[in-house]
């Protein structure tokens, strides 16, 4: 014997991905992708670990307290990045010279934080950015909103709401009431409306924020204005009288509102909503959060802004944006509660049984004329009993399993089996393997109806 | 004005990927996945951050020292993964009953080592490891040559060797020369004969190894056997005279390069070399190395194994498999060294410019149009002057440009400009922009070629 076994585990928080999650997300990934990129956004990447005055004292005290910090080999203290907002900010203010402007941007990649668990959050989790770095134009936030919204319905998704707002209209409803030197903290107050209910926020707004009940009452009947999108924008411009702060900000979600209908955005799943603000201070424009309509409870899935100046801790250049970012684990978890996901974890659809090693070359030969013809295809790896080698087959997922024992080498014949409905195939194995691939063809496309 | 600004910079050791490498990276990562998967690997994921315990100690002392370690926010000692192939150990100890074998599976993710930067090394690099774990099975070894062939062959590279050995045979040989006990050491000498000559070859395994001369000879004579394949596996045969353990590893060998030519691989493309060990002591059986034939310099782009136990430090199971990892990084250096690289920053082929803000609904609704066509199209975001976005486009590589001023729009026409051959279409720009679409899928196609 050896020494003492390590038991394995994952750290609190941490998680593995098997295969079956895995699959279906690389497939959000990948539809991500193909989504940020069919609007000419670009990929970028950043180091996991940055500098730690890059990322200290960025995301607030509580980010501040979650970031993973600690000393390299050099001496250097480091630290894991929370989020891809600030190395972003790191990256223009180094590149953009470089690059130019407008920068679009996406960016996949894991950020960590030290989180409580006992919330049923991760520590590490993947995050989905996208932005448009350099343009203070309304197109630019328009077209933020249609990201949104070809990414949702890309992932099969078609009951959602993108929620609109813009902190002009609250900035300039504050100014009016007196109170734009609290707004930070009454917006943060807002903001949970939806979470908390009216009467812990008017108590925020009252007890931190520094507001009186009035005042309150009054923020409240704007973020509860309700019916459709112009009745609200209506409602908000006559509370907002001639603050041209607010009316700016009205006027920035009507232009929203109808070039998004004229792009072939379903009016219902865009929804002006005055009550959200984001917790982030540094938005001073449109935000957005979007909901799954039938899974509101899990919040937002998408989320994001516009901000006036990204990289001011970095450079004297004013760099304005807008852009958001995806929960893409969160999405995860909501599309595998509302069915969404088919779990499999074949990623190839024929399973080839092997059954004399002598043979090996020619179940190698068939294995590679079915890729070559584009059709993944996984030869077992050992000569074990048919029944055991079909029933790996079906645990994992396969479609189509080809059987060619010692027989039908001899008489060139190869035997197709339809793992899914149960039926079976006996066909000619010629050396280009024709009629294998014809038939094989055949029942991959009838699945896929 | 603020507080001091922070320099923006990366750690030493740590880079910033831009747009024009990022696409190229993504790309490389996409068809190594599509490759995997026509073999039917399957992904997984694995926390970066694992306990302490599970990763050190495990490859060897260099790598013990350069991992990041430190206490996370619970006091627990962690560290960052250094490799893929421990937390494959890790995980397949502790999934491998619910998973079953034989598994396969594919591990695309980053990881960390304090390396010394000044052997121009990064400390942060992505690894892409490919492995079948369960069987001993010599069909599992002869399909990992064949993922390497078609990984590189799928990347555009054609002109590369995998080089294959045995440890069976080396260590069968060492046996007869009675230095068996002492066989990593001899091997960690004799794996560097390409690097540093035979010479110093010589001088590792007498002075560190323990090694006679004549030993350090004998054992030279079996490594720089060359010829074609099936002369050196005689040579060596005769070398090995009845040596059991050696002659199966000949068998091995024979058996694989029968079978890789009859799946199709050029003979050329793979070479039998007695020399290559590779580092690690827990190679059993085949060993791979992949030499870019243009650049041999750069070392192996594509190694692995096999092992005959990976998990045993977690688990009482016994998990032989065999397997391998790509460098992806260096892998995209080397290409790009040998001009195989296109570099463009548009992920988009389609770029519209935007004149009059009255008309956004139009140009968003032509890009809609166009991206439900499956042509992806970028609206630039500001009302600027075409010289200024035609540059910007032009900078991004987009293909075709489409220009519609208010003139255009009054005749309802598209000017369609294509960029790579300067030469300009005016087309009708009907609602569904047919005359459009067919025009740019024409351009599109015939730049493909």
């Amino acid at each position: 014997m050896c020494a003492a076994r390590i038991e394995p585990r994952t750290l609190k928080g941490f998680r593995d991905y098997l295969p079956e999650t895995m699959i279906v997300r690389e497939q959000l990934i990948d539809t991500a992708r193909r989504v940020f990129r069919s609007y000419g956004y670009a990929p970028i990447d950043t180091p996991a670990m940055e500098y730690l005055d890059i990322l200290s004292g960025k995301g607030g005290e509580e980010t501040d307290k979650q970031l993973y910090r600690f000393q390299d080999h050099g001496g250097r203290w480091v630290g894991l990045r929370f989020d891809l907002t600030v190395p972003l900010a790191r990256f223009a203010a180094q590149h953009i010279g470089q690059l130019g402007t407008p920068l679009k941007r996406y960016h996949i990649a894991t950020v960590w934080r030290g989180e409580n668990t006992q919330r049923g959050r991760y520590r590490e989790f993947m995050q989905c950015d996208f932005d448009i770095i350099g343009t203070r134009n309304i197109a630019a936030d328009i077209e933020i909103a249609l990201v949104i919204h070809d990414l949702l319905a890309a992932l099969g998704l078609s009951e959602f709401t993108i929620r609109l707002n813009n902190r002009q209209v609250l900035n300039g409803f504050l100014e009016l009431l007196g109170l734009a030197d609290r707004s930070a903290a009454v917006l943060r107050a807002l903001d949970k409306l939806a979470k908390v209910g009216r009467q812990q926020v008017v108590a925020e707004m009252t007890q931190t924020a520094g507001a009186s009940p009035q005042q309150a009452e009054q923020i409240l009947s704007l973020g509860e204005i309700s019916g459709d999108n112009h009745q609200v924008l209506a409602q908000a411009a006559a509370l907002l009288r001639e603050n041209r702060q607010g009316l700016a900000g009205i006027e920035q979600l009507q232009q929203m509102i109808l070039a998004l209908s004229a792009a072939g955005v379903p009016q219902q799943r865009v929804r002006v909503d005055l009550s959200i603000a984001r917790g982030l201070d540094y938005y001073t424009g449109t935000v957005y959060e979007t909901y799954l309509d039938e899974l509101p409870g899990i919040g937002s899935v998408c989320s994001g802004g516009r901000y006036d100046n990204l990289a001011e801790l970095f450079t004297d250049l004013q760099l304005p944006g807008v852009g958001a970012s995806l929960g893409l684990d969160r999405l995860l978890a909501a599309m595998e509660e509302l069915g969404k996901v088919q779990k499999v974890s074949a990623t190839a659809p024929v399973f080839i049984a092997f059954f004399d090693s002598q043979r090996l070359p020619d179940y190698l030969r068939l294995a590679a004329t079915l890729r070559a013809a584009g059709i993944g295809a996984e030869v077992y790896p050992e000569p074990k009993k048919l029944g055991q080698q079909l029933k790996y087959a079906d645990r994992r997922g396969f479609r189509v399993a080809l059987i060619i024992g010692e027989d039908e080498f001899r008489s060139n014949r190869c035997l197709i089996k339809d793992l899914q409905q149960a039926v079976q195939h006996d066909v000619s194995l010629d050396p280009e393997a024709q009629q294998v691939i014809a038939t094989v063809s055949q029942i991959l496309s009838s699945g896929r109806t």
